[in-house]
């Protein structure tokens, strides 16, 4: 698609992550160990499903004899060898009875231990500011904790982690951001307008090398310690929530990070995608689908690698699925965040994927879920969202959103190449037309850019009518829009070849000659106002969000469309060519009926006579009509 | 859409037709109208649906009270008045048990009129040489009667039709071509490989511009004239069926030309769409299923008009559609036609399309269909066939195929462009992927051009290589192929701005200087050769249409795809770039084992070691795996 990466194979992890660690090199001194670990860390007692699989990992474990002192409610159904002698799994059945306590568990083998397992109680349950999903009233705003705000510098480095520090001038080492910047932020985000912290994976990264965007997790119990403790991160939910800001929270279930003890010390072989040399994915997400596809394509899509540091989960394996499903839900049941964001959902087991879709959303029907489907074309897009589809190879979809990457590729469009029969921002319209595929394509989610892709402002060539036209459609098209940090105050840069669309934001690190958290001018402050006023707009109504939409094909480079509910309509004219047009409002009578003129939101100019609009070159209106 | 005409907007009949004949021209002589006539002019006894409906048509006629005289088995069951006096319906109910004969239908009024209505004997069933269908073993050729040969030229100018005769140095005028041309040239067909001709539609186009084409049909039973006459076009079909050759008949449902008797004297009003002032279609089938759709949009889209000269018929009135209906089982019945393929099918009323396939396809479930969908996106064309979709807005097609154009397109970007992420030949892989949408993509036609659109051979830069492509591609890939007449011999040119896609066959017309049907040199020679081998070679390779497909990514601009089944394997390799490919075929294993060389079929090459490929630039492999 042009204007869009070749799909994933343009992510910014690549050019670092094909320097694998060298074999000889010494191992870096990691946290200490534990004797015996167990995964999930805790539990709680009350959960819909009464089954928890734990995971032993110590050396030797696996010749010990696991015992369960008594516990009402609480029984050892079973205990599990893997190939792995360092591995048991004990399988449990809580009853809804059981109270929350200390488990006793013992392992008696050459060496005798003991285990006091927590079982709390649950956190969630009948606190409304807890797991509120996400919807069409939101507005998420993307960040890379590394790269937003230095809070906290004592957590800059953590002594044992295998990175070698931070070091700002480079952009694939740590910056040194945190939840503690974030935290600080907070007015600053709901002055723009904001409702949803979406930052990318705060999960443990302990990769010696390019590990700062969160994609590469070594545990998936911990927080990491260079963005704050497992209970700072609790609360942080706690303080985004009573702020009026919801937390997305980002996963991967595709793969692992190299370093993580489950594949350094790997449980049994069918724990991972195995290749006989290094493969990489061939990231064509079309071979998952694909009727005529073959099979080694379709391996080398699903199983094959997405880099050489980030070991690929085999989750057909029951175990590993499990494993992954009762660790999603132990961070809503902890936390209370409010939404998942799925990277790379293409990429994983078909069947696994309807699995954990059902299992997460068995216990939290509320959790907001959308998925990364970087695919090409609508059709494929719907294919991995919850559709009118019957199943396609036993595959359904049961993802309630997907980032809608069909819509970025069209705004994009829109703005760079002038309008043909299909082309420039007659895309627009072709591609919000295809979403009669889409169970409710109102839970998509719209951008303009992420951390994965050229920056929206660099992208339109630095031109800020066409700026201002981006983010009158974002605001104001169906969805649930995402704004990447710093595109409010015009942050720039493409992504290849030098990773600069995820530089640190400008007044986020103490000493920073520029804050734009604090001092805006010019186009900076203007670009920020421009989105604030609109955000704060479409929070306050609620036609943008809730109201119907209906678009008319484009005419002469003209595009319009309006939302409308019983509470309003408003009108949204964008004029893509660079010269004035006289747009004819005849066609759209079915709507404009009952008004008189209207209200162009973000100048408060009014336009007094609907029936004819001279609309300036590249400009779009939103116009809040009247009667 | 690159290398593709903007839909329907691109077609040649656009610049004449918009061209309306001027208001106070004197009618030119028209064709006697009969004193009474009844459509359908005969019918059966013995068809599955027991109901006929007479559209009587004589000056005056609904004052008269109409009477059947006792037939056994068949009733007149009502009488219906229309709003114009020159029409009546009756309202026939023909039992199982009524023999041919004549019904004696008498009118009373100011005049007395009779008629006797003709009930023939069934005349398509047990013989199977009738309504055969098409499938994947067929190969079609597609001419335009009035421009491949003249057999007959006693019937180039009919007196007293509107048209002012032939005219050869122009595109948009008759050059008298006709049934016997094609005839004549069974043997050339034949010789190519071609198993089906489809002409554009044979019925008469009366009017006095532009007519050739046969899209503005006149007489909904009768064939023109200047192609030969009813019976002659029956004779036609039967030396087809004869001759091994079957045919497809070209129908309009959305509109007929504006000499019909039927616009010119309308029956009602509402049997056409009417609009104050002249409104043609927007042309964007995109608005036949937007969710976010207008009426205003959807209503020009389907209700406007094709072009000034063709008015646009209402097939949501129940009458037209059963007057339709009946016509085109008539023409079933009467010729015993293979295939019926419908033109500009996105533009007719949605629950009208459903009742017209159910009804054709409940009397003749051998019946081939396939339809113009010339739409963007395979999603979109996939809704308009047969699929896996539920109903959409109460809309679920029952067309068996679609003409491919996503895969014109696909292949033209294939021979025009770099390969890209999803440019160039990638563009193929992905175009067929999206198959998973159709209920049986086998069904669909494939092309490289059409009467529409600019002849491939001048796309493709008149490059003899891709043009060997392009063939080889067709004539492998699943589907239907379909090939446009001349293009066996590098006939050219753009179909804008002077419609010359449209020349007349070389050789077709006595006198002409060049002979292409019988006196081939050079590359002309070649190219139909090329055809001819690989058309032969299909023909008697079932596994090039009956067997599956499983294509591979493409790799570095060279695309795999391999036909297998019991019979055989046929492996296609395409090198899309310039310059000479080493493909290692590792990844291929699963279709390469147990084969261990190959014969190209076109060059009768044979590849001894399958391991690597050493293919050069811009060539297509058709490959016959050995044991």
């Amino acid at each position: 698609m042009a204007g869009a990466l070749p799909s994933q194979a343009g992510r910014l992890s690549a050019p670092v992550a094909t320097a694998s660690r060298p074999a000889a090199a010494p191992a870096p001194t990691a946290k200490a160990a534990p004797a015996l670990r167990i995964d999930p860390t805790f539990w709680w007692v009350g959960m819909k499903n009464p089954r928890l699989q734990l995971l032993v990992h110590s050396p030797g474990i696996a010749g010990s004899t696991a015992t369960l002192a008594a516990y009402p409610g609480v029984t050892l159904e079973g205990v599990q060898k893997l190939e792995s002698p360092n591995y048991l799994l004990l399988n449990l059945s809580i009853s809804a009875s059981a109270a929350p306590g200390q488990l006793k568990l013992e392992f008696k083998g050459k060496k005798k231990l003991s285990y006091s397992y927590e079982l709390r109680a649950r956190n969630t349950p009948g606190d409304p500011s807890k797991v509120q999903g996400v919807n069409t009233s939101d507005f998420i705003y993307l960040l890379m904790p590394d790269r937003f705000a230095n809070g906290d510098p004592t957590n800059d480095v953590i002594k044992g982690m295998k990175a070698p520090g931070v070091a700002r001038d480079s952009m694939y080492s740590r910056h040194g951001g945190d939840l503690k910047g974030i935290e600080n932020h907070f007015d600053y985000l709901k002055q723009l307008g904001v409702t949803a912290i979406w930052p990318t994976p705060v999960v443990e990264n302990d990769q010696p090398k390019a590990s700062y965007h969160g994609y590469a997790l070594t545990d998936f119990y911990q927080v990491d310690r260079r963005y704050g403790t497992n209970e700072e991160y609790v609360r942080f939910v706690q303080r985004a929530h009573q702020q009026g800001l919801k937390v997305v929270h980002d996963v991967v279930l595709n793969h692992i990070g190299s370093e993580n003890y489950l594949f350094k010390d790997q449980p049994a072989k069918d724990w991972f995608h195995q290749w006989p040399t290094f493969t990489r994915s061939n990231f064509r997400d079309a071979a998952f689908n694909d009727p005529y596809k073959s099979s080694a394509d379709f391996n080398q899509f699903n199983n094959g690698w997405f880099d050489t540091h980030m070991p690929d989960l085999n989750q057909s394996n029951p175990l590993v699925a499990t494993y992954l499903i009762q660790n999603f839900l132990w961070w809503v049941e902890y936390t209370g965040l409010d939404a998942y964001r799925v990277d790379t959902y293409t990429y994983s087991e078909p069947r696994f994927l309807m699995q954990w879709g059902e299992a997460i959303t068995s216990e939290y029907p509320k959790l907001g879920q959308f998925a990364e489907t970087w695919v090409q074309g609508t059709a494929q897009q719907a294919f991995f969202a919850k559709n009118i589809l019957p199943p396609v190879d036993g595959f359904k979809s049961n993802m309630p959103g997907v980032l809608d990457f069909q819509l970025q590729y069209a705004i994009n469009e829109a703005l760079t190449k002038d309008a043909g029969w299909t082309e420039g921002i007659n895309k627009m319209y072709y591609t919000l037309q295809a979403d009669w595929m889409y169970e409710d394509p109102m839970r998509n989610v719209t951008f303009l850019d992420n951390h994965d892709m050229s920056r929206f402002y660099s992208v339109i060539g630095e031109d800020f009518a066409k700026y201002k036209m981006g983010i009158a459609w974002l605001l104001t098209t169906r969805g649930i829009p995402q704004l990447y940090y710093g595109t409010e105050v015009l942050m720039k840069n493409y992504s290849n070849p030098d990773g600069k669309v995820r530089e640190d934001f400008p007044g986020g690190w103490p000493g920073d000659k520029k804050n734009l958290f604090t001092t805006r001018t010019g186009q900076e402050a203007e670009a920020f106002d421009y989105v604030s006023k609109l955000a704060q707009y479409r929070k306050s109504h609620p036609v943008l969000h809730a109201g119907k939409l209906m678009q008319f094909i484009p005419d002469a480079g003209v595009y319009t469309y309006f939302r409308y509910s019983d509470a309003g309509t408003v009108m949204v004219v964008m004029n893509s060519g660079k010269d004035e047009k006289t747009v004819d409002t005849k066609r759209f009578a079915e709507r404009l009926q009952g008004f008189s003129s209207g209200l162009e939101v973000t100048s408060g100019a009014v336009l007094s006579d609907l029936s004819s609009l001279k609309i300036p070159g590249r400009t779009a209106w939103v116009v809040e009509l009247k009667k």
